[in-house]
Protein backbone atom coordinates (compact mmCIF):
# COMPACT_ATOMS: atom_id res chain seq x y z
CA UNK A 1 0.00 0.00 0.00
CA UNK A 2 2.53 2.61 -1.40
CA UNK A 3 -0.01 4.93 -2.08
CA UNK A 4 0.62 7.89 -0.14
CA UNK A 5 3.58 9.46 -2.46
CA UNK A 6 1.19 9.69 -5.41
CA UNK A 7 -1.88 11.06 -3.78
CA UNK A 8 -2.60 14.33 -4.26
CA UNK A 9 -2.59 16.99 -0.80
CA UNK A 10 -6.52 17.27 -1.47
CA UNK A 11 -6.50 13.38 -1.34
CA UNK A 12 -8.36 10.96 -3.47
CA UNK A 13 -11.34 8.62 -4.11
CA UNK A 14 -10.41 5.06 -4.56
CA UNK A 15 -13.31 2.48 -5.13
CA UNK A 16 -15.87 4.14 -2.67
CA UNK A 17 -13.47 5.22 -0.18
CA UNK A 18 -12.02 8.62 0.14
CA UNK A 19 -8.25 8.79 0.99
CA UNK A 20 -6.32 11.53 2.22
CA UNK A 21 -2.61 11.75 3.53
CA UNK A 22 -2.04 13.17 6.48
CA UNK A 23 1.54 14.06 7.94
CA UNK A 24 2.07 14.16 11.58
CA UNK A 25 3.79 17.85 13.01
CA UNK A 26 4.71 18.58 16.64
CA UNK A 27 1.49 20.43 17.27
CA UNK A 28 0.01 17.22 17.21
CA UNK A 29 1.32 15.02 19.80
CA UNK A 30 1.72 15.40 23.17
CA UNK A 31 4.36 15.25 26.23
CA UNK A 32 3.58 11.67 26.15
CA UNK A 33 5.51 11.42 22.89
CA UNK A 34 2.29 10.76 21.23
CA UNK A 35 -0.55 12.06 18.93
CA UNK A 36 -2.90 13.39 21.50
CA UNK A 37 -5.77 12.00 21.10
CA UNK A 38 -8.28 14.65 20.62
CA UNK A 39 -6.59 15.34 16.95
CA UNK A 40 -7.31 12.86 15.62
CA UNK A 41 -10.96 14.07 15.09
CA UNK A 42 -9.16 16.93 13.59
CA UNK A 43 -7.64 14.50 11.24
CA UNK A 44 -11.05 12.68 10.90
CA UNK A 45 -11.99 15.93 9.58
CA UNK A 46 -9.82 17.25 7.41
CA UNK A 47 -10.87 14.15 5.66
CA UNK A 48 -14.67 14.36 5.36
CA UNK A 49 -14.30 18.35 4.56
CA UNK A 50 -11.85 17.25 1.52
CA UNK A 51 -14.05 14.12 0.76
CA UNK A 52 -17.13 16.87 0.11
CA UNK A 53 -15.30 19.46 -1.31
CA UNK A 54 -14.19 16.47 -3.83
CA UNK A 55 -18.22 16.38 -4.53
CA UNK A 56 -17.91 19.58 -5.84
CA UNK A 57 -19.03 21.55 -2.47
CA UNK A 58 -17.33 24.74 -0.81
CA UNK A 59 -17.38 24.93 2.70
CA UNK A 60 -17.05 28.36 3.60
CA UNK A 61 -19.45 29.11 0.69
CA UNK A 62 -22.17 27.73 2.69
CA UNK A 63 -21.03 30.05 5.77
CA UNK A 64 -21.26 33.39 3.31
CA UNK A 65 -24.68 32.61 2.26
CA UNK A 66 -27.49 34.78 3.91
CA UNK A 67 -28.66 30.77 5.09
CA UNK A 68 -25.64 29.43 6.22
CA UNK A 69 -25.65 25.46 6.30
CA UNK A 70 -23.10 22.88 7.49
CA UNK A 71 -22.02 19.35 9.09
CA UNK A 72 -22.31 19.28 12.27
CA UNK A 73 -20.83 15.74 14.28
CA UNK A 74 -23.82 14.22 16.30
CA UNK A 75 -21.97 11.13 17.62
CA UNK A 76 -18.69 9.69 16.98
CA UNK A 77 -17.16 6.95 18.51
CA UNK A 78 -13.42 6.09 18.59
CA UNK A 79 -11.13 3.04 18.86
CA UNK A 80 -7.39 3.82 19.56
CA UNK A 81 -5.30 0.80 18.67
CA UNK A 82 -2.02 2.06 18.20
CA UNK A 83 -0.59 5.59 18.42
CA UNK A 84 0.54 7.85 15.99
CA UNK A 85 4.22 9.74 16.26
CA UNK A 86 5.30 12.21 15.39
CA UNK A 87 6.50 12.84 11.64
CA UNK A 88 4.29 10.02 10.86
CA UNK A 89 2.74 9.54 7.20
CA UNK A 90 -0.73 8.71 8.07
CA UNK A 91 -3.57 8.13 5.64
CA UNK A 92 -7.23 9.15 6.84
CA UNK A 93 -10.16 7.65 4.79
CA UNK A 94 -13.87 8.26 4.73
CA UNK A 95 -16.52 5.64 3.52
CA UNK A 96 -19.97 6.83 3.88
CA UNK A 97 -22.31 3.99 5.29
CA UNK A 98 -25.34 5.76 5.73
CA UNK A 99 -27.34 8.74 4.59
CA UNK A 100 -31.43 9.53 5.52
CA UNK A 101 -33.07 13.02 5.26
CA UNK A 102 -30.61 15.54 7.53
CA UNK A 103 -27.94 12.75 8.37
CA UNK A 104 -25.53 10.27 7.35
CA UNK A 105 -22.90 7.95 9.17
CA UNK A 106 -19.38 7.21 7.95
CA UNK A 107 -16.50 4.85 8.92
CA UNK A 108 -13.00 6.22 9.27
CA UNK A 109 -9.66 5.11 9.80
CA UNK A 110 -6.39 6.63 10.86
CA UNK A 111 -3.69 4.49 8.67
CA UNK A 112 0.17 4.06 8.51
CA UNK A 113 0.99 1.96 6.08
CA UNK A 114 -0.38 -1.48 6.42
CA UNK A 115 -1.76 -0.22 10.18
CA UNK A 116 -5.01 1.01 10.94
CA UNK A 117 -3.97 3.07 14.38
CA UNK A 118 -7.75 4.52 15.05
CA UNK A 119 -11.00 3.74 13.54
CA UNK A 120 -13.50 6.21 13.74
CA UNK A 121 -17.72 5.81 13.47
CA UNK A 122 -19.75 9.02 12.77
CA UNK A 123 -22.88 10.33 12.51
CA UNK A 124 -23.42 13.69 11.01
CA UNK A 125 -26.37 16.03 10.93
CA UNK A 126 -26.54 18.38 8.09
CA UNK A 127 -27.77 21.73 10.29
CA UNK A 128 -29.50 25.57 9.41
CA UNK A 129 -26.68 27.35 11.61
CA UNK A 130 -29.23 30.19 11.51
CA UNK A 131 -32.39 28.46 12.73
CA UNK A 132 -29.99 26.25 14.64
CA UNK A 133 -31.68 22.91 13.34
CA UNK A 134 -31.08 20.20 11.17
CA UNK A 135 -32.59 20.45 7.33
CA UNK A 136 -32.62 17.97 5.10
CA UNK A 137 -29.59 17.45 3.10
CA UNK A 138 -30.26 18.95 -0.23
CA UNK A 139 -31.04 16.45 -3.20
CA UNK A 140 -28.11 16.80 -5.61
CA UNK A 141 -25.59 16.38 -2.43
CA UNK A 142 -27.25 13.85 -1.12
CA UNK A 143 -27.33 12.19 -4.78
CA UNK A 144 -23.70 12.41 -4.97
CA UNK A 145 -23.25 10.99 -1.32
CA UNK A 146 -25.72 7.99 -2.41
CA UNK A 147 -23.62 6.96 -5.18
CA UNK A 148 -20.59 6.12 -3.15
CA UNK A 149 -22.10 3.47 -0.97
CA UNK B 1 -27.35 24.02 40.34
CA UNK B 2 -25.70 27.54 40.30
CA UNK B 3 -22.46 25.77 42.22
CA UNK B 4 -20.12 26.92 39.38
CA UNK B 5 -19.10 29.85 40.92
CA UNK B 6 -17.49 28.33 44.52
CA UNK B 7 -15.89 25.60 42.68
CA UNK B 8 -12.25 25.85 42.89
CA UNK B 9 -10.23 26.20 39.63
CA UNK B 10 -8.84 22.80 40.32
CA UNK B 11 -12.50 21.24 40.33
CA UNK B 12 -14.44 19.13 43.22
CA UNK B 13 -15.64 15.84 44.00
CA UNK B 14 -19.42 15.93 45.18
CA UNK B 15 -21.00 12.50 45.79
CA UNK B 16 -18.27 10.31 43.75
CA UNK B 17 -18.94 12.19 40.72
CA UNK B 18 -15.51 15.05 39.90
CA UNK B 19 -16.74 18.57 38.69
CA UNK B 20 -14.28 21.14 36.85
CA UNK B 21 -15.84 24.62 35.63
CA UNK B 22 -13.88 25.52 32.16
CA UNK B 23 -14.56 28.21 30.19
CA UNK B 24 -14.98 28.87 26.83
CA UNK B 25 -12.07 30.98 24.90
CA UNK B 26 -12.06 31.84 20.93
CA UNK B 27 -9.57 28.67 20.89
CA UNK B 28 -11.80 26.23 22.02
CA UNK B 29 -14.67 27.53 19.07
CA UNK B 30 -14.99 27.48 15.15
CA UNK B 31 -16.27 29.40 12.12
CA UNK B 32 -19.56 27.77 12.65
CA UNK B 33 -19.71 29.73 15.94
CA UNK B 34 -19.61 26.54 18.15
CA UNK B 35 -16.98 24.90 20.30
CA UNK B 36 -15.05 22.71 17.72
CA UNK B 37 -15.79 19.08 17.93
CA UNK B 38 -12.92 17.86 18.82
CA UNK B 39 -12.05 20.52 21.61
CA UNK B 40 -14.97 18.32 24.00
CA UNK B 41 -12.21 16.29 24.59
CA UNK B 42 -9.90 18.70 25.17
CA UNK B 43 -12.21 19.53 28.19
CA UNK B 44 -13.09 16.20 29.16
CA UNK B 45 -9.09 15.48 29.92
CA UNK B 46 -8.79 18.51 31.68
CA UNK B 47 -11.32 17.09 34.34
CA UNK B 48 -9.83 13.53 34.26
CA UNK B 49 -6.28 15.01 34.42
CA UNK B 50 -8.13 17.52 37.80
CA UNK B 51 -9.48 14.51 39.01
CA UNK B 52 -6.43 11.67 38.90
CA UNK B 53 -4.70 15.20 40.78
CA UNK B 54 -7.31 15.07 43.20
CA UNK B 55 -6.19 11.71 44.21
CA UNK B 56 -2.86 12.70 44.72
CA UNK B 57 -1.02 11.68 41.42
CA UNK B 58 1.01 13.92 39.26
CA UNK B 59 1.04 13.06 36.19
CA UNK B 60 4.69 15.00 35.32
CA UNK B 61 6.32 12.79 37.77
CA UNK B 62 5.57 9.97 35.99
CA UNK B 63 6.72 11.27 32.94
CA UNK B 64 10.10 12.37 34.52
CA UNK B 65 10.63 8.88 36.22
CA UNK B 66 12.80 6.30 34.28
CA UNK B 67 10.23 4.08 33.80
CA UNK B 68 7.28 6.60 32.81
CA UNK B 69 3.76 5.85 33.11
CA UNK B 70 0.40 7.30 32.09
CA UNK B 71 -3.03 7.00 31.18
CA UNK B 72 -4.13 6.64 27.62
CA UNK B 73 -7.28 6.19 25.84
CA UNK B 74 -8.07 3.04 24.41
CA UNK B 75 -11.97 3.58 23.47
CA UNK B 76 -14.18 6.80 23.29
CA UNK B 77 -18.01 7.83 22.43
CA UNK B 78 -19.09 11.00 22.40
CA UNK B 79 -22.85 12.45 22.28
CA UNK B 80 -23.12 15.44 21.52
CA UNK B 81 -26.55 17.39 22.42
CA UNK B 82 -25.96 21.34 21.80
CA UNK B 83 -23.73 23.23 21.22
CA UNK B 84 -21.46 25.22 23.34
CA UNK B 85 -20.42 29.00 22.22
CA UNK B 86 -18.14 31.38 23.46
CA UNK B 87 -17.35 32.47 27.02
CA UNK B 88 -19.76 29.96 28.04
CA UNK B 89 -19.37 28.87 31.40
CA UNK B 90 -19.00 24.67 31.35
CA UNK B 91 -18.95 22.17 34.08
CA UNK B 92 -17.29 19.28 33.09
CA UNK B 93 -17.96 15.97 35.18
CA UNK B 94 -16.08 12.37 35.77
CA UNK B 95 -17.79 9.35 37.21
CA UNK B 96 -16.22 6.14 37.20
CA UNK B 97 -18.07 3.12 35.95
CA UNK B 98 -15.66 0.49 35.91
CA UNK B 99 -12.07 -0.94 36.99
CA UNK B 100 -10.28 -3.88 35.80
CA UNK B 101 -6.27 -4.33 36.04
CA UNK B 102 -5.04 -1.84 33.07
CA UNK B 103 -8.17 -0.14 32.49
CA UNK B 104 -10.99 2.02 33.59
CA UNK B 105 -14.41 2.84 32.66
CA UNK B 106 -15.48 6.84 32.99
CA UNK B 107 -18.80 8.19 32.15
CA UNK B 108 -18.12 11.98 31.54
CA UNK B 109 -20.73 15.07 30.88
CA UNK B 110 -20.18 18.10 29.80
CA UNK B 111 -22.91 20.50 31.05
CA UNK B 112 -23.88 24.51 31.05
CA UNK B 113 -26.27 24.98 33.78
CA UNK B 114 -29.18 22.51 33.98
CA UNK B 115 -28.34 21.23 30.85
CA UNK B 116 -26.43 18.49 29.31
CA UNK B 117 -24.31 19.46 26.06
CA UNK B 118 -22.50 16.76 25.56
CA UNK B 119 -22.18 12.93 27.08
CA UNK B 120 -18.84 11.38 26.93
CA UNK B 121 -18.01 7.41 27.40
CA UNK B 122 -14.51 6.78 27.92
CA UNK B 123 -12.25 3.49 28.65
CA UNK B 124 -8.33 4.33 29.49
CA UNK B 125 -5.72 2.18 30.00
CA UNK B 126 -2.72 2.77 32.31
CA UNK B 127 0.12 2.33 29.81
CA UNK B 128 4.12 1.93 30.40
CA UNK B 129 4.46 4.67 27.82
CA UNK B 130 8.70 2.60 28.15
CA UNK B 131 7.52 -0.86 27.17
CA UNK B 132 4.35 0.60 25.04
CA UNK B 133 2.11 -1.91 26.66
CA UNK B 134 -0.86 -1.53 29.14
CA UNK B 135 0.20 -2.52 32.95
CA UNK B 136 -1.74 -2.68 35.99
CA UNK B 137 -3.02 0.12 37.91
CA UNK B 138 -1.07 0.22 40.94
CA UNK B 139 -2.95 -0.95 44.06
CA UNK B 140 -3.05 2.25 45.82
CA UNK B 141 -4.17 4.28 43.09
CA UNK B 142 -6.65 1.67 42.06
CA UNK B 143 -7.99 1.66 45.87
CA UNK B 144 -8.53 5.14 45.50
CA UNK B 145 -10.58 5.17 42.54
CA UNK B 146 -12.81 1.98 43.87
CA UNK B 147 -13.54 4.39 46.35
CA UNK B 148 -15.51 6.89 44.53
CA UNK B 149 -17.46 4.24 42.29
CA UNK C 1 4.82 35.48 45.55
CA UNK C 2 2.10 32.58 46.25
CA UNK C 3 -0.41 34.03 45.12
CA UNK C 4 -2.27 31.28 42.45
CA UNK C 5 -3.54 29.29 45.61
CA UNK C 6 -5.97 31.96 46.10
CA UNK C 7 -6.36 33.57 42.61
CA UNK C 8 -9.70 33.19 41.26
CA UNK C 9 -10.34 31.01 37.84
CA UNK C 10 -11.41 34.33 36.40
CA UNK C 11 -7.81 36.13 36.85
CA UNK C 12 -7.67 39.27 39.19
CA UNK C 13 -6.46 42.93 39.05
CA UNK C 14 -3.44 43.65 41.17
CA UNK C 15 -2.14 47.00 40.90
CA UNK C 16 -3.17 47.74 37.22
CA UNK C 17 -1.26 44.41 36.11
CA UNK C 18 -4.73 41.68 35.49
CA UNK C 19 -3.13 38.09 36.81
CA UNK C 20 -4.63 34.61 35.20
CA UNK C 21 -3.99 31.28 36.68
CA UNK C 22 -3.56 28.88 33.86
CA UNK C 23 -2.54 25.14 34.32
CA UNK C 24 -0.81 22.73 31.39
CA UNK C 25 -2.59 20.05 30.39
CA UNK C 26 -1.44 17.27 27.77
CA UNK C 27 -3.11 18.92 25.12
CA UNK C 28 -0.94 22.19 25.60
CA UNK C 29 2.83 20.05 25.54
CA UNK C 30 4.24 18.35 22.65
CA UNK C 31 6.53 15.71 21.80
CA UNK C 32 9.76 17.87 23.23
CA UNK C 33 7.97 17.13 26.61
CA UNK C 34 7.31 21.02 26.88
CA UNK C 35 4.37 23.14 26.01
CA UNK C 36 4.17 24.07 22.20
CA UNK C 37 5.44 27.49 21.21
CA UNK C 38 1.61 28.63 19.71
CA UNK C 39 0.22 27.62 22.85
CA UNK C 40 1.43 30.24 24.83
CA UNK C 41 -0.56 32.85 22.57
CA UNK C 42 -3.66 30.85 23.69
CA UNK C 43 -3.31 31.24 27.11
CA UNK C 44 -2.20 35.00 26.48
CA UNK C 45 -5.26 35.60 24.51
CA UNK C 46 -7.05 33.51 27.87
CA UNK C 47 -5.87 36.02 30.10
CA UNK C 48 -6.61 39.34 27.64
CA UNK C 49 -10.31 37.76 27.63
CA UNK C 50 -10.58 37.88 31.01
CA UNK C 51 -9.11 40.73 31.83
CA UNK C 52 -11.47 42.65 28.81
CA UNK C 53 -14.26 40.74 31.04
CA UNK C 54 -13.25 41.75 34.63
CA UNK C 55 -14.26 45.19 32.47
CA UNK C 56 -17.69 44.30 31.90
CA UNK C 57 -17.27 43.23 28.18
CA UNK C 58 -18.75 40.32 27.07
CA UNK C 59 -17.66 38.74 24.13
CA UNK C 60 -19.68 36.37 22.82
CA UNK C 61 -22.71 39.27 23.16
CA UNK C 62 -20.56 41.31 20.72
CA UNK C 63 -21.04 38.51 18.32
CA UNK C 64 -24.20 38.45 18.63
CA UNK C 65 -25.23 41.42 17.98
CA UNK C 66 -26.68 43.02 14.65
CA UNK C 67 -22.93 45.11 14.36
CA UNK C 68 -20.42 42.29 15.67
CA UNK C 69 -17.36 44.00 16.79
CA UNK C 70 -14.11 42.67 18.57
CA UNK C 71 -10.57 42.65 19.47
CA UNK C 72 -8.52 41.57 16.83
CA UNK C 73 -4.65 41.29 17.29
CA UNK C 74 -2.30 43.44 14.37
CA UNK C 75 1.22 42.61 15.67
CA UNK C 76 2.72 40.03 18.06
CA UNK C 77 6.18 39.45 19.76
CA UNK C 78 7.12 36.48 22.28
CA UNK C 79 10.42 35.81 23.63
CA UNK C 80 10.71 32.53 24.94
CA UNK C 81 13.19 32.59 28.04
CA UNK C 82 12.23 29.28 30.00
CA UNK C 83 9.88 26.32 28.94
CA UNK C 84 6.91 25.07 30.35
CA UNK C 85 6.10 21.58 31.36
CA UNK C 86 2.78 18.85 31.80
CA UNK C 87 1.13 20.47 35.33
CA UNK C 88 2.59 23.32 35.42
CA UNK C 89 0.77 26.58 37.00
CA UNK C 90 1.42 29.43 35.51
CA UNK C 91 0.13 32.98 36.18
CA UNK C 92 -0.88 35.25 32.98
CA UNK C 93 -0.72 38.60 32.97
CA UNK C 94 -2.04 41.60 31.05
CA UNK C 95 -0.93 44.76 31.60
CA UNK C 96 -1.92 47.75 28.90
CA UNK C 97 1.49 50.06 27.67
CA UNK C 98 -0.64 52.21 25.10
CA UNK C 99 -4.51 53.14 23.96
CA UNK C 100 -4.77 54.97 20.57
CA UNK C 101 -8.36 55.46 18.41
CA UNK C 102 -9.10 51.96 17.41
CA UNK C 103 -5.80 49.72 19.06
CA UNK C 104 -4.34 49.29 22.34
CA UNK C 105 -0.39 47.84 22.79
CA UNK C 106 -0.16 44.94 26.11
CA UNK C 107 2.66 43.35 27.79
CA UNK C 108 1.98 40.04 29.01
CA UNK C 109 4.09 37.29 31.23
CA UNK C 110 3.61 33.62 31.56
CA UNK C 111 5.39 33.05 34.91
CA UNK C 112 5.90 30.13 37.02
CA UNK C 113 6.50 31.28 40.24
CA UNK C 114 9.11 33.82 40.40
CA UNK C 115 10.18 32.63 37.08
CA UNK C 116 9.38 34.91 33.71
CA UNK C 117 9.13 31.82 31.44
CA UNK C 118 8.10 34.01 28.13
CA UNK C 119 7.26 37.58 27.37
CA UNK C 120 4.76 38.99 24.76
CA UNK C 121 3.61 42.08 23.45
CA UNK C 122 0.91 42.56 21.58
CA UNK C 123 -1.30 45.43 19.64
CA UNK C 124 -4.78 44.51 19.45
CA UNK C 125 -7.53 46.43 16.98
CA UNK C 126 -10.80 46.66 17.41
CA UNK C 127 -12.94 45.69 14.52
CA UNK C 128 -16.19 45.78 12.77
CA UNK C 129 -16.44 42.50 11.78
CA UNK C 130 -19.10 42.80 9.47
CA UNK C 131 -17.16 45.78 7.43
CA UNK C 132 -13.98 44.22 8.20
CA UNK C 133 -12.46 47.15 9.65
CA UNK C 134 -10.77 48.82 12.69
CA UNK C 135 -13.52 51.17 14.42
CA UNK C 136 -12.41 53.50 17.70
CA UNK C 137 -12.67 51.98 21.05
CA UNK C 138 -16.16 52.68 22.43
CA UNK C 139 -15.31 55.55 24.75
CA UNK C 140 -16.68 53.77 27.77
CA UNK C 141 -14.45 50.84 27.29
CA UNK C 142 -11.75 52.78 26.51
CA UNK C 143 -11.80 55.00 29.26
CA UNK C 144 -11.87 51.73 31.89
CA UNK C 145 -8.78 50.68 29.77
CA UNK C 146 -7.30 53.80 29.92
CA UNK C 147 -7.79 53.83 34.18
CA UNK C 148 -5.37 50.87 34.33
CA UNK C 149 -2.47 52.52 32.57
CA UNK D 1 1.60 32.76 -8.72
CA UNK D 2 -0.73 29.64 -9.95
CA UNK D 3 1.90 27.67 -8.53
CA UNK D 4 0.11 25.76 -5.70
CA UNK D 5 -1.32 22.98 -7.85
CA UNK D 6 1.15 22.14 -8.91
CA UNK D 7 2.86 22.09 -5.21
CA UNK D 8 3.54 18.80 -3.51
CA UNK D 9 2.13 17.98 0.10
CA UNK D 10 5.44 18.18 1.32
CA UNK D 11 6.45 21.73 -0.26
CA UNK D 12 9.50 22.74 -2.60
CA UNK D 13 12.21 24.74 -2.93
CA UNK D 14 12.46 27.92 -5.18
CA UNK D 15 14.54 30.42 -5.20
CA UNK D 16 16.20 29.49 -1.59
CA UNK D 17 12.48 29.96 -0.59
CA UNK D 18 11.27 27.11 0.50
CA UNK D 19 7.17 27.15 -0.22
CA UNK D 20 4.27 24.67 1.57
CA UNK D 21 0.47 24.54 0.98
CA UNK D 22 -1.60 24.83 3.76
CA UNK D 23 -5.17 24.45 3.31
CA UNK D 24 -7.59 25.91 6.35
CA UNK D 25 -10.00 24.00 7.92
CA UNK D 26 -12.19 23.96 10.82
CA UNK D 27 -9.85 22.96 13.51
CA UNK D 28 -7.77 26.56 12.26
CA UNK D 29 -10.77 29.00 12.74
CA UNK D 30 -12.41 30.59 15.33
CA UNK D 31 -16.30 32.32 16.13
CA UNK D 32 -14.88 35.35 14.71
CA UNK D 33 -15.11 33.34 11.35
CA UNK D 34 -11.37 33.28 10.77
CA UNK D 35 -8.17 31.72 11.42
CA UNK D 36 -7.17 32.12 14.78
CA UNK D 37 -4.39 34.06 15.08
CA UNK D 38 -2.13 31.67 17.26
CA UNK D 39 -3.20 28.87 14.25
CA UNK D 40 -0.58 30.85 11.99
CA UNK D 41 2.36 29.80 14.26
CA UNK D 42 1.09 26.37 13.43
CA UNK D 43 1.36 26.82 9.61
CA UNK D 44 4.82 28.17 9.91
CA UNK D 45 6.14 25.07 12.54
CA UNK D 46 4.42 22.97 9.72
CA UNK D 47 6.43 24.92 6.96
CA UNK D 48 9.99 25.19 9.29
CA UNK D 49 9.38 21.31 9.78
CA UNK D 50 9.16 20.44 6.42
CA UNK D 51 11.81 22.12 5.33
CA UNK D 52 14.35 20.53 7.50
CA UNK D 53 12.95 17.37 6.30
CA UNK D 54 14.21 18.74 2.82
CA UNK D 55 17.43 18.82 3.82
CA UNK D 56 17.58 15.51 5.07
CA UNK D 57 16.69 15.57 8.86
CA UNK D 58 13.71 13.67 10.46
CA UNK D 59 12.57 15.03 13.48
CA UNK D 60 11.35 12.01 15.20
CA UNK D 61 14.75 9.87 15.13
CA UNK D 62 16.23 13.03 16.63
CA UNK D 63 14.10 12.28 19.65
CA UNK D 64 14.42 8.89 19.42
CA UNK D 65 18.10 8.46 19.74
CA UNK D 66 19.59 8.53 23.51
CA UNK D 67 20.60 12.21 23.28
CA UNK D 68 17.48 14.35 22.16
CA UNK D 69 18.13 17.34 19.77
CA UNK D 70 15.58 19.36 18.18
CA UNK D 71 14.82 22.89 17.32
CA UNK D 72 13.43 25.47 19.65
CA UNK D 73 11.23 28.54 19.20
CA UNK D 74 13.41 31.44 20.56
CA UNK D 75 11.96 34.49 19.50
CA UNK D 76 8.90 35.09 17.26
CA UNK D 77 7.46 38.17 15.97
CA UNK D 78 4.15 38.28 13.75
CA UNK D 79 2.81 40.96 12.00
CA UNK D 80 -0.74 40.04 10.81
CA UNK D 81 -2.05 42.01 7.68
CA UNK D 82 -4.97 39.95 6.25
CA UNK D 83 -7.18 37.39 8.07
CA UNK D 84 -7.19 33.69 6.40
CA UNK D 85 -10.26 31.82 6.31
CA UNK D 86 -12.06 28.67 5.77
CA UNK D 87 -11.30 27.14 3.15
CA UNK D 88 -8.55 29.03 2.08
CA UNK D 89 -5.11 27.46 0.02
CA UNK D 90 -2.60 29.24 1.64
CA UNK D 91 1.31 28.73 0.80
CA UNK D 92 3.87 29.30 3.80
CA UNK D 93 7.29 30.40 3.15
CA UNK D 94 10.19 30.15 5.04
CA UNK D 95 13.48 31.99 4.22
CA UNK D 96 16.59 31.68 6.15
CA UNK D 97 18.35 35.12 7.01
CA UNK D 98 20.84 33.98 9.75
CA UNK D 99 22.91 30.75 11.34
CA UNK D 100 25.05 31.66 14.32
CA UNK D 101 26.36 29.02 16.32
CA UNK D 102 23.52 27.32 17.88
CA UNK D 103 20.60 29.54 16.55
CA UNK D 104 19.13 30.42 13.16
CA UNK D 105 16.71 33.26 11.95
CA UNK D 106 14.27 32.78 9.29
CA UNK D 107 11.50 35.00 7.38
CA UNK D 108 8.01 33.67 6.62
CA UNK D 109 5.26 34.51 5.11
CA UNK D 110 1.52 33.14 4.76
CA UNK D 111 -0.04 33.94 1.43
CA UNK D 112 -3.38 33.71 -0.53
CA UNK D 113 -2.48 34.06 -3.92
CA UNK D 114 -0.59 37.17 -4.53
CA UNK D 115 -1.54 38.60 -1.01
CA UNK D 116 0.72 38.45 2.34
CA UNK D 117 -1.46 37.68 5.11
CA UNK D 118 1.24 37.75 7.71
CA UNK D 119 4.72 38.23 7.96
CA UNK D 120 7.03 35.81 10.72
CA UNK D 121 10.47 37.09 11.96
CA UNK D 122 11.70 33.71 13.87
CA UNK D 123 14.68 32.78 15.74
CA UNK D 124 15.00 29.14 16.35
CA UNK D 125 17.72 27.21 18.48
CA UNK D 126 19.31 24.18 18.64
CA UNK D 127 18.78 22.06 21.41
CA UNK D 128 19.93 19.03 23.56
CA UNK D 129 16.55 18.24 25.26
CA UNK D 130 18.14 16.12 27.64
CA UNK D 131 20.24 18.88 28.71
CA UNK D 132 18.01 21.73 28.47
CA UNK D 133 20.94 23.91 26.72
CA UNK D 134 21.26 25.23 23.48
CA UNK D 135 24.13 22.88 21.35
CA UNK D 136 25.69 23.77 18.15
CA UNK D 137 23.61 22.54 14.65
CA UNK D 138 25.74 19.75 13.66
CA UNK D 139 28.38 20.84 10.51
CA UNK D 140 26.37 19.20 8.14
CA UNK D 141 23.15 20.22 8.88
CA UNK D 142 24.40 24.11 9.05
CA UNK D 143 26.53 23.49 5.98
CA UNK D 144 23.35 22.61 3.97
CA UNK D 145 21.30 25.73 5.85
CA UNK D 146 24.02 27.80 4.84
CA UNK D 147 23.58 27.31 1.08
CA UNK D 148 20.06 28.67 0.56
CA UNK D 149 21.01 31.92 2.23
Amino acid sequence: MIIKSVMPCTGELRDNEFLLPVRVYYEDTDAGGIVYYANYLKFAERARTEFIRSLGVRQQDELEEENKFGFAVKHCEIDYKMPAVLDDELVVTVQVTGLKGASATMHQEIRRGEDVLAEIDITVVYLSLKQKRPVRIPKELAAKIEQLM
